[in-house]
């Protein structure tokens, strides 16, 4: 299925879902200006709808409840959108998506608080879809990211990892709202126990393959080990850009530039890949134990695109 | 009735609400060592568990439920906590009730992602509670509370506000987080609506009551306006030190305890009290209206002893 059916196919929730985020946005106009500005300025810069995307598909494989899977759709790409919210806080990151950050706009202070915000707001669409099952994975969820950011936080810049202490760290971020779209969209289509396991399964696998696949840069800066440092390090394990970084030796900005060469030049990136491939094959395996259904293609099409390599 | 027999008639229910802060605190052992650390930390902080105790009496009203209402008093618990630490990572505070803050141990990066953890585990208590109305309230109390820090934050340093203003502005806070407990409770007791919004009203009023009679000093420092404030402001329109802090003119550490003096040598403090008596009124005429019990006793005790004047 090429990715344009992908849209067309679920079109009148991704226009409820636009509609619920110009709702939330006017709501503010005229009353709190500049928390109208901030909503706005979020919505200018939403992605490609992925998290909504697989909710919408994973809620048409049995019964198709378009106001409440609408709700879970939006529920899942405000949480998205709140944890970058304070990602970028925390990392000072000044540009998302061709746009200003809110912190860089409006100060990390303001930020801290917009995305307890949308947390808040996220919450009470997920209380709309009417499943308590829903809420509570929805909290499990951020929890989750959560407990992997805090690892991460704890990590930075100790290359003193495991490969597994690795995709456990990553496995709370990506992989975590990618499994939360799917399960909390199939629980409200009123899929069967096995087909919930499966599509949850399925893009917690494509989430960490996604993450297995950055490559070093922005990350590396802030002292987050991937798996392509992770390569790097044992490859050159007397000398390595990477491990001047965190030894915090040289020029900074030149280590990286240099580390991202080092791997853009080597086969780190194909083995990166290898080293996911079990998680995709799996992926597609599963999925064809699901109904015969045009969103099951659909979530083909999406595990391929969504791990598509922008080399 | 005496504040002790407060506590001793729920002591099955404050039991309770530190087993769950204990689990939770060891379920990180031997797992995550500095999240175990950083809950440990939480857990030895805590205060007067007033809003445990708001939770647990109005869920005696009507049926208690213990282990519904136990799983409420934690949620409101660590949702008020979970906000402090983003509180105090946004004011920069190095210290609270006598211990070094999250931040300041910590730094603010792992400060938010720690109050977003603890976000998490304050919706999956509500959850717990089986009840969506009560998670529904949580996430509206939680958009309250962070809508009141946003306007808050963007008024400060502003001085061109009204009372009308200042009064929406606090109520997001402490009164956004009695409200919650108390009406989560009344609704997991089983009370009668009108119920429900007769302790849902007391204890916002008696909230706001609170915030209202706070003196001016770390608030005022922040730029943050306060009652206080604004009565010096229309006392002595021409010149005094809340105007001078505002201009950035002058001292500003001198000004602020020249601002502290003038509020303690005046009657303004009075008058914010005077402000206030109306809300302590008409929640004193309402808890009249709810079924004689002993915790409606200990409602009226929990009235008097919240807004109590530390002065």
């Amino acid at each position: 299925m090429e990715i344009k059916e992908v849209y067309t196919l679920v079109k009148d929730g991704l226009a409820g879902v636009d509609q619920q985020f110009h709702l939330l946005a006017d709501s503010q106009e005229g009353r709190f200006a500049e928390l109208h500005k901030m909503l706005s300025h979020i919505l200018s810069g939403r992605g490609k709808a992925v998290r909504p995307l697989l909710a919408l598909h994973a809620g048409s494989l049995y019964n198709y409840d378009l106001p409440k899977i609408t709700c879970m759709a939006t529920a899942s790409e405000l949480m998205h959108i709140a944890t970058l919210v304070h990602d970028d806080a925390i990392d000072k990151a000044d540009v998302r998506r061709n746009q200003l950050t809110i912190n860089k706009i409006w100060g990390t202070d303001k930020a801290i608080i917009f995305g307890d915000y949308l947390f808040a707001k996220a919450a009470e669409y997920a209380v709309d879809t009417g499943s308590l099952r829903v809420v509570r994975l929805f909290s499990k969820t951020l929890e989750a990211i959560s407990y992997g950011e805090l690892m991460q936080g704890f990590s930075a810049f100790n290359l003193d990892q495991t490969y597994d202490q690795y995709v456990e760290r990553i496995s709370g971020k990506t992989a975590a709202l990618f499994a939360l779209s799917t399960e909390g969209g199939s629980i409200l289509s009123g899929a069967p126990e096995e087909s919930i396991q499966i599509v949850d399964d399925i893009f917690d696998f494509i989430g960490t393959e996604k993450d297995l696949g950055k490559p070093v840069g922005s990350d590396l800066a802030q002292g987050t080990v991937t798996l392509p440092t992770l390569l790097m390090m044992e490859r050159c394990p007397e000398d390595n850009p990477v491990r001047r970084i965190f030894r915090n030796e040289g020029d900074k900005d030149q280590n990286v530039r240099q580390a991202i060469e080092m791997v853009r030049n080597s086969d780190i990136v194909d083995e990166c890949y290898e080293a996911a491939s079990d998680y995709s094959a799996r992926a597609s395996r599963d999925l064809d134990k699901l109904p015969d259904t045009p969103s099951r293609q659909a979530l083909y099409t999406m595990a391929d695109y969504v791990v598509k390599r922008d080399r």
